[in-house]
């Protein structure tokens, strides 16, 4: 089966978890219904084209898969590549929380097409908050339209995780230019054959430049000058990859002729701070991203799941069962869509705290968003990594052959836990830098907001809830006590031990958030019930809930202990790693 | 890097965990390590080789990569291929815990050629438990050899889990053959260049049989006749998968030309006894093929992060530290490290009580191997695929791209927890036809035992065991229950509640077990220092048991409320996933 956009779950979170942000809900319908049928109609179709064909190199040049360019002129012509940029630079200046949702549908569809835009978005939110007027006048217009992408040039070899290490460098001109020589790898969109230009974004240090990251500086690049001359950079060549396989991944050679022409986005040696804003904006997307492909493999191992018949289920009637009445299927299948719905939830709540911070709310929004971005980002995607794993597993031997398209999913979603930023260093951005945010209190609002979700529950007289509110309240309390012991381990003499306990204390935030969210879902379904409504997917709102309260949320109380066993490997991790 | 046989932690789990089933220490030494020699030297360098140029099909025939059929010679005329098989066919005779120790290393160093030897080893338990003198006279000195390796005809289109659908028809002739007609998919080595002849078994149905699984019957149908003519059969086209493709996955057509000559094994219609023989010594080398990739994968992302500089640790004197210096990748390898050993333990567990139940202990030692079996096959290769993804992670970017090596464990582990019977079915197994052995007794010693250990730490004064004994005992009393539970359920008129919690069951029981098993090794490595010995090993195994206990086995208690919560969603599942 190929991709069904999921509008009315996808319209249902964004009412009763994250806000429409000022949207009439009709025309957030309307919206998401048309952005679903391109979804569906135009980017799925060449899911698979892409996966088998790949992007060719040869002499500098990526040629994209067969219909990409002309998928890629249909996602621009329709307005969607700014969905959420500024009207005054071409943008609908609609809600991110809405951008996040269509952002998931194109992923969902097409996660290599996908990352394009996401790109392209990032580059955008750069150059406008830190771009000169000049420059924003010069380019932005461009970006939002998408005909001409973005890239973000951050990596070089010597240089992932750490970009202290920055190597590639830049000199004033003179005329206000600069000039870039360096190599950078891992870019992705670096080069290919979608528009006639492209704007790159790149990290460099500028001749006697303090050391560090903050002796570096962020440079527009582009493909392609104001005078219609090739600048001074090239592709050198693409990786070979585990999946993504439409995406090209390039290595990029600036300077060769010595120099590329690059213009200062922000001050000079702040480019830190600007990579951040277009990194955060990103990194959001990137949990986006998760949530789409986890749909995705969702959908298939379901559809398949109804349609193959092995076994006979108990009190089955006919010989063979579809395994979908089997109940280990049944658990694995519910799995997937409940950590999806749960991923949703915390990525919409995310793009709704940057639309909040906008509003009157502003600084706390804006601070929440921050402390969410690594949860959306990170727990997002290490449950892409297990639900489309789970969709292979569900299909059985033909899981694992490359035609039933399930396998490609999982190939796909694993970067998602890697680029912009590893999820081990989204685990140490949230406990080292988000949780002492306001001395805290950012934090314990996140959790009280979690904890009224499990006193609606608790008030609730509604039967179909089983254990929700008991294992939701469980989950809190866990992620409230290991909440303190890493600010204490932070403000102690042995800072080591939050970071040790970084990774599960992260999984356990989004572990219990993705309980809240599902809370809120289930809290609305039982209210509409009530009302009157009769749509049996308020049922199914209230069982999914019920199911990952039960059967997902407990893992919440072995996180909290691995959080509070306070890394006491680190001292002898050396010696057992040495056996 | 490449592979390293991990002798010494191989031989450490053997002597205090599973036992050398009467094998002197020294020899033990000199096998693993002769063995650790060919996996590292002759079977880890075709890895990628075999990934990359997979096995070419063309006109019914398959081509091994380059050097496959060398390093097959070189196995088979080491003897290793019936390291374990009885010595009146030219078998070693020595204990399967010897013999899972080697295949752990085979399949380390390169999972597709260990898959061949692998099924030759299931081919010789069926010929040799059920097959006639006359059949064993003429094929079992060939299969123990390895001249020529065997496979498994199971699975047909439509017959996959549920074998009861088979419809590959057995036609007796009258002179003691039978006349084969189907077609058989997902067939390992169903076709090759390594050896003259191929022994395929074949499952198939008499005319008039009764239907399901108690009218099927095992047949050996050689590729070559004994007149040396082609019998009727023949590949007919072999599998594009996600991972291990240097081992062809062939469909296979028997009787195009009025039927393929067969033997029956065993009695007509009993075909499915045979079939458990076989494939419950397939089940457990698959788990050990799960610990051995684990292993790889765990070396190369240990040497990579031993390279590999990102940043300062806390405390670091130099502007940049090895990746591994940082808690949170200390956490991934020690959870590989930690898993990987576990797994090993549980396995080589199955094999000693596989040993076992030919000594004096008998039928108990029987029914021991029959529980764990399932153990050793779902949690190991669940744990593969945690592992090999673990091992991405570490790599950063680099793990995404192909030519690293790290993608390639993780693809190719990912069929261990599908094939010889997905990782579902071995949870129904354990819970449905394992647990109920002898009224509950098996499982009640095996928790007994599990127990012991945990007690044991409890007497032990040994500080660096931190909080090992009080998890480990916690996990033990959560199986308790969960299993008290599964029993109850399972007498209750509900049973698809058992089935409903299986597999977090299994997973409770293999996390426990692993525990246990560490503990083992903990407590002999606290003797060991205690009695004088200097060797840092032990400090080491004594560490990386804590970090098991301390951060991986408090997921028990999670696993238990999810088995306890008894399926709640299964009648409402539907309603769930129609949303």
């Amino acid at each position: 089966m190929s991709y069904r956009a999921p509008v009315a779950e996808i319209l249902f979170t964004l009412r009763h978890v994250a806000g429409l942000g000022g949207v009439d809900p009709e025309d957030a319908q309307a919206i998401l219904t048309e952005a679903g049928r391109l979804a569906a109609d135009v980017l799925a179709p060449l899911n698979r084209v892409g996966d088998r064909h790949g992007t060719p190199f040869a002499a500098g040049r990526v040629t994209t898969p067969p219909g990409w360019r002309d998928a890629y002129a249909t996602f621009t012509a329709g307005g969607w590549n700014g969905l959420s940029a500024d009207p005054d630079y071409g943008g609908q200046g609609l809600p991110k929380a809405l951008d996040a949702a269509c952002a998931e549908m194109w992923n969902g569809a097409n996660l290599a097409f996908g990352l394009c835009p996401l790109l392209t978005q990032g580059g955008i939110e750069a150059l406008a908050t830190h771009g000169s007027e000049e420059l924003k006048a010069r380019y932005l217009d461009k970006l939002v339209s998408g005909e001409w992408p973005a890239t973000m040039n951050l990596t070089e070899s010597q240089a992932g995780s750490d970009l202290a290490l920055l190597r590639t460098r830049a000199e004033p001109v003179g005329d206000g230019t600069y000039r870039i020589t360096g190599a950078k790898i891992y870019i992705t969109y670096g080069e290919h054959d979608l528009s006639e230009n492209i704007v790159h974004l790149v990290l460099a240090r500028l001749k006697n430049a303090p050391a560090g990251t903050r002796g570096i500086s962020l440079f527009l690049v582009p493909k392609i000058l104001q005078d219609g001359s090739a600048n001074d950079l090239r592709c050198s060549g693409i990786e070979h990859k585990l999946g993504i396989n439409a995406s090209p991944t390039c290595s990029m050679a600036f300077g060769d002729d010595g120099g590329a022409t690059g213009w200062l986005i922000g001050q000079e040696n702040k480019g830190l701070a600007c990579m951040f804003t277009m990194m955060n904006a990103a990194r959001l997307m990137v949990g986006v991203q998760g949530v789409g492909v986890a749909e995705a493999a969702t959908q298939k191992a379901s559809a398949y799941a109804a349609e193959r018949r092995q076994g006979k289920a108990i009190g089955a009637a006919e010989a063979t069962s579809p395994i979908i009445a089997h109940p280990d299927v049944q658990r694995m299948l519910l799995t997937m869509k409940a950590y999806t719905a749960a991923a949703r939830g915390i990525c919409y709540l995310t793009a709704a705290a940057l639309d909040a911070a906008h509003g009157p709310e502003g600084r706390a929004a804006h601070d929440r968003a921050s402390l969410l971005t690594p949860v959306a980002k990170a727990f997002s995607t290490d449950l892409a990594n297990e639900v489309t794993s789970l969709g292979v597993q569900v299909h059985g031997g033909m899981g694992f052959v490359e035609e039933t398209g399930a396998a490609q999913f999982m190939r796909d979603a694993r970067i998602l836990g890697i680029y912009e930023g590893t999820n081990g260093i989204q685990a140490i951005d949230l406990t080292g830098r988000k949780l002492p945010l306001n001395g805290g209190a950012t934090v314990r609002a996140q959790i009280a907001w979690m904890r009224r979700a499990a006193e609606g529950l608790l008030k609730s007289p509604e039967p179909a809830f089983g254990h929700m509110a008991a294992r939701l309240r469980g989950g809190v309390e866990s992620l409230d006590r290991a909440t303190s012991h890493q600010l204490a381990a932070l403000a102690s003499n042995r800072p080591e031990a939050a970071l040790a306990g970084a990774a599960p204390y992260l999984r356990l935030f989004g572990l219990t958030l993705g309980g809240a969210c599902l809370a809120r879902t289930a809290l609305a379904a039982a209210a509409a019930r009530k009302a009157g409504e009769t749509d049996p997917a308020h049922a199914g709102r209230i069982a999914l809930a019920r199911f990952y309260a039960e059967n997902l949320l407990p893992a919440s109380g072995g996180l909290e202990e691995a959080v509070l066993a306070g890394g006491s490997f680190t001292e002898e991790a050396a010696l057992a790693l040495a056996v």
